[in-house]
């Protein structure tokens, strides 16, 4: 997950508005994610938001025609994004307002520095479900644990990212 | 990357059958490596097969429209696809003719156990290039490293991952 | 964390003593456990028995004498133990009694197959408790999730370790 | 491996002896680097200064008294500090001379972010040698390749480590 967002000129946001902007810009610009067919679904605004990947199973994300097994390049994608973006969020949460631009700069270079995928059974169902929670959060360095579940609650992946803001 | 192919009845494969017949199920069965349009390149035959996996650069694999970067869960995808390919390939080579039909059974539990991606420098290049080699052999379980090159020789990541053959 | 036991002739180990024998073996026959000073704390037995490590803050096992910091290998020892200890916990307990046998075999030749430690504070405290429980439990691979935490419960690391059995 | 040194004022200090300053660190001040026995092997001095980690075989070291291997922890230990002591030597090499000071400071909070290990085959031998090399470098983020090898050359382990500087 690289984020180059393009430099736009809001000098003051709310937080509520900047939580929103980051999650259009993964929901409606990024093609790959489109490609997928991922969708973001958010409980609460502002700081309270919450936020999952959901995506329904389709044969063209399969890893075999013989089985409805999800391509394993699906869950490492589906888990990148989700700790991405929970990373951003989760550090919009924490930053003073008058702040926010200076953010919204450092996201331009946000990036994956490392990723770890635990694969713990095959990535059966019909519909998938990521979401990720922080457990380490720096000024510019932020890890995340997350997780894949199918629509039955069966755990397929576990992830863990680290993520470098700017 | 979770492979179950269907079983066959070919009692009496070589080294050489049996290493094409495996990269033409990545190749022609798998519809997520389809979408993405990856191409598999081999050189020499048999023992001496070497694989890579090629990916020409598209808008539809990257995460942002202003840059020409992939999107992080396509290098996870095309990392886990030539380490999943090549721990096959390898194990075939050091697996007595005979017990051949024997391996053919087990890949149909094929799967990877864990991976780490290390994201060295954002995705760009007109061209894509995974290779890996194996660092770990047993009898069941392969670990593979992996890498992802642009067209101009640049690292773009490092992959590291575990493999359960059946 | 690599377990090679002698072999021994007890062929009809309950759970329970296999469980303790398993203990046993970590607490007592192990000499860098025993140089950094290593307790092993169980609650309940048999197919009840919780274990944790725990370790008393030590000078020698510092990282800078200015600061009372664990040393990141002591953190990366107590996750690999304990999530191999309790890797083989849980597979002697989902296995039938007259299999244990087998199992005691296999232990000869149990190790860890990979590791990712997750520093997310300085190991500072008093005292140190590593945990561990299972995510993905096959018949031959075991992956774990480790935490540690001081005497505070700050937490202080995340591990996730993949065991192969025999 | 956690670094935090106590603030020196050397305003002028060269590259060769900031980075014979780092070394003395963690050769003279680290008590569990020396629990263990690591002695540091330099070729070369200033920017063409190549560092190992060295270990003669110790009882004391392993995992088990009826096998002669070492503990992984006793791996993952040798592998975090040389990836943390490399990260730095090569920071302060691509440091212009008069930020030295700077980085000195910036070395207080210095620490691994995340580590795996990848255990290849059992700790054996006479003496075990550790080496890294860099393959991330940015202003605050260094991530490493790690490998440990006997005095016959065996590849024993290979590690990646994720260290923030400061």
């Amino acid at each position: 997950m690289a984020l180059e967002t393009p430099s736009t000129s809001q000098p003051n946001l709310t937080h509520k508005q900047m939580i929103e902007h980051v999650i259009s810009l993964f929901r409606d610009t990024m093609p790959f994610n489109q490609l997928l067919g991922l969708t973001f679904v958010t409980q609460g605004e502002g700081d309270d938001t919450q936020i999952a990947l959901h995506l329904p199973w389709q044969a063209s994300l399969t890893g075999n025609p013989m089985q409805k097994i999800l391509h394993g390049g699906v869950t490492a994608t589906m888990l990148d994004t989700i700790g991405g973006l929970v990373a951003i969020v989760e550090t919009i949460k924490q930053t003073r307002t008058h702040d926010l631009a200076d953010l919204q700069a450092r996201l331009l270079t946000m990036g994956t520095v490392d990723m770890r995928v635990d694969y713990l059974r095959p990535g059966r169902g019909e519909a998938f479900i990521a979401t990720a929670s922080i457990i380490r959060k720096g000024n510019r360095l932020v890890v995340c644990r997350m997780e894949l579940h199918n629509e039955k609650g069966d755990h397929i992946a576990f992830g863990t990212g680290t993520y470098m803001l700017g």
